[in-house]
């Protein structure tokens, strides 16, 4: 039979990257293509005791039915971290304990857009993110970065013209797929510009706790006196991302109507994974372990780069040196002989996988001369080996 | 600031259910409100036993990223089961893990229906669904529930009047809340009325196994020859619902927009909790366990339905005899004094809590006389001293 589906659901495609997925399974292809933490950043052996001990001595509460909202206890404890650490979140802000980022991507949408309705994001920008935002028929406006963040002129320029701009969606730190990190500068003036406008801003923030060098930079909903920036924070980078857990953090009403969505959506977040969580947060050296994490990305992330100088840059690819997160942009020559798409492909043929850069753009069928490497998944032989092959097709195609 | 709600979303409530769940957690009073399941019906040793072998042997195949689909080896396991005990799915088909069956509400509303189409349900019907057709707009059309499931003209009178039917929601086995089951009569009308009017169905499933008299009742599903029916099953009753584990089966098509869909709101289900489960079914004795529900539940459920019989039948309070399930709908006398919204009032003043019938119905604000009561949650204690008071009440208001 012929099947109906929704307008919204109609054009949605599977993210390309997926598609690389495909290449990238063969075991003799080096992927440089996925997101997926480094395995030995996952604290596996406190998490195996620490569900030990639920299952011993809390299994009703790890097993039944909980509430939308979260877990309390590792509402309150992300909510006080949050508070301490980043000044995230004020008396007017809830939280909220989500099944993993993207929902919080998902939930607010839903709660704020109407079909047709615009979302304003960086260019390029994280395909889960839109594609999220495009599954509930979102008009996408994609406003380049420049190595500091958002180019401002263009922002004003979209907030200008576009209608109904629900929000603008920003990853201020090691952005994905580009690695640049939002000045403070361009923070302020992002936010100005929302309340100018009177927009709101999801800033998602899932590699913030990942910086390899420089100061942290406040994050924009630390700025909110308005109560017009939903946060985004993920344990996927620094805790689990099999756990599916993430929150948000945003003004009481938005998180109220998020709740009711997620109620129809999940229920609530996996039980387990929370109190694993808050566990681990609460009764382990939180701190060590992510500056134990910061230390594995530095040294692979220098590793990396220093490739990258020694393969790429004499062949004539550029890429943006980064300060944190798990991926390098990198940018073909402008006199390139073949284009990006093409380079990519032929890489794989000679088993490195890549994202071509387009996949990240609003319209996936824009001209684009940048690729996506990530780092954190491959060992350091397999990036060398895909980097130095990387290297040599350049030398012979560009 | 005042902040911009979707339509689909402005007028969703958080189910009235929670609200009632507020006087619940009063300790004072016996809660006959909840749907949990019993306690006692957790495989927690096996769960503890199973978790920590994971979390040793494969830690990082439970932490790192996972498919959308969901853990091959748990779709393998589920496809055989559904296929080789209930003639569930074909080659046509394809199965998708969910994060609670409650996500194959959404994912399948949101993968068919623009806002305004309609969604035809039994009344009463299970809120947690209603209010996920809700949340994207959909118009819902109640058809009423006999004691064989619903009543055929008025279903074929809303199919031929009604606009953009997208499909038919049904809950086949032990109804939430009425406690019906569908005749298999009833079962092979409603699909051929689904293929008149060329329209689909939802076969949600969640107290399937949780049989305990008679005889079991063919899927709907079973009798799909066309590749219309989504059949909806979940974990949450046979072995955990804080674990977040449900699945669809459903044509190929269609499972592949709710992948995409998917992608979009969580990115893959909890991975601990798939691998959990699918140990569980594989390596321990999955029959015998679900034998060892039926028990528990059928000696609850008969203890219930006998102190119906001695304190609330003979003030007038009549009840539907349930084969399974986890509640019973109780209907106030045709000549009561006060509305059964003022009953249940009264019941929590008195400190039992029940829930009114209205709430599962399309439209909350239409009159209705009954209440549902849960068996599974309480103690026999607290059922025997909630029921006592019930039927006091009764006999003094009624």
């Amino acid at each position: 039979m012929e099947y109906i589906i929704s307008d919204k659901v109609k054009t949605l495609k599977p993210s390309a990257i997926r598609e690389i997925f495909k290449y990238a399974a063969d075991p003799t292809v080096v992927s440089l293509s996925a997101g997926n933490p480094a395995p030995e950043a996952f604290p596996t052996e406190a998490i195996a005791e620490i569900s030990a001990k639920i299952l011993k001595e809390n299994p009703i509460g790890a097993l039944q039915y909980g509430v939308t909202e979260g877990y309390p206890p590792l509402r309150n404890a992300v909510a006080e971290y949050m508070k301490n650490k980043y000044n995230v979140g004020s008396d007017k802000d809830d939280l909220i304990i989500t099944s993993g980022a993207q929902q919080v991507m998902d939930l607010f949408t839903k709660t704020t857009c109407n079909e047709g309705d615009t979302v304003i994001c960086e260019a390029p920008s994280f395909i889960g993110s839109l594609n999220s935002f495009r599954s509930y028929n979102c008009r996408l406006c994609g406003v380049p970065v420049e190595s500091d963040g958002m180019n401002l002129e263009a922002l004003e320029d979209a907030l200008k013209t576009e209608k109904n701009v629900r929000f603008i969606y920003i990853i201020a730190n090691f952005q994905n797929p580009s690695g640049i990190t939002t000045s403070f500068a361009k923070r302020k003036a992002i936010y100005e510009l929302a309340k100018k406008y009177n927009t709101m801003i999801i800033e998602d923030n899932p590699y913030g706790e990942l910086r390899i060098s420089g100061e942290d930079v406040p994050c924009i909903k630390s700025l909110d006196t308005d109560g017009r920036v939903v946060y985004a924070g993920s344990f996927s980078k620094v805790l689990s991302p099999g756990m599916r857990l993430g929150f948000a953090i945003a003004p009481k009403p938005v998180i109220q109507k998020m709740v009711v969505c997620k109620q129809g959506e999940d229920v609530h977040t996996n039980s387990w994974a929370q109190m694993v969580a808050h566990a681990f947060m609460t009764e382990y050296d939180y701190e060590a372990h992510l500056k134990g994490l910061r230390e594995i990305y530095r040294k692979k992330a220098n590793f990396c780069m220093e490739l990258l100088d020694k393969y790429l840059v004499p062949n004539g690819i550029t890429y943006q040196r980064i300060e944190g997160g798990l991926f390098i942009w990198c940018k073909l020559p402008e006199n390139a002989k073949i284009t990006m798409n093409e380079f990519c492909k032929q890489a794989v043929l000679n088993k490195v996988c890549v994202v071509p850069g387009n996949a990240f753009l609003t319209d996936e069928t824009e001209q684009c001369s940048s690729f996506r490497i990530n780092f954190s998944t491959p060992t350091d032989e397999q990036l060398e080996k895909g980097i130095k092959i990387l290297g040599k097709l350049a030398a012979e195609v560009l």
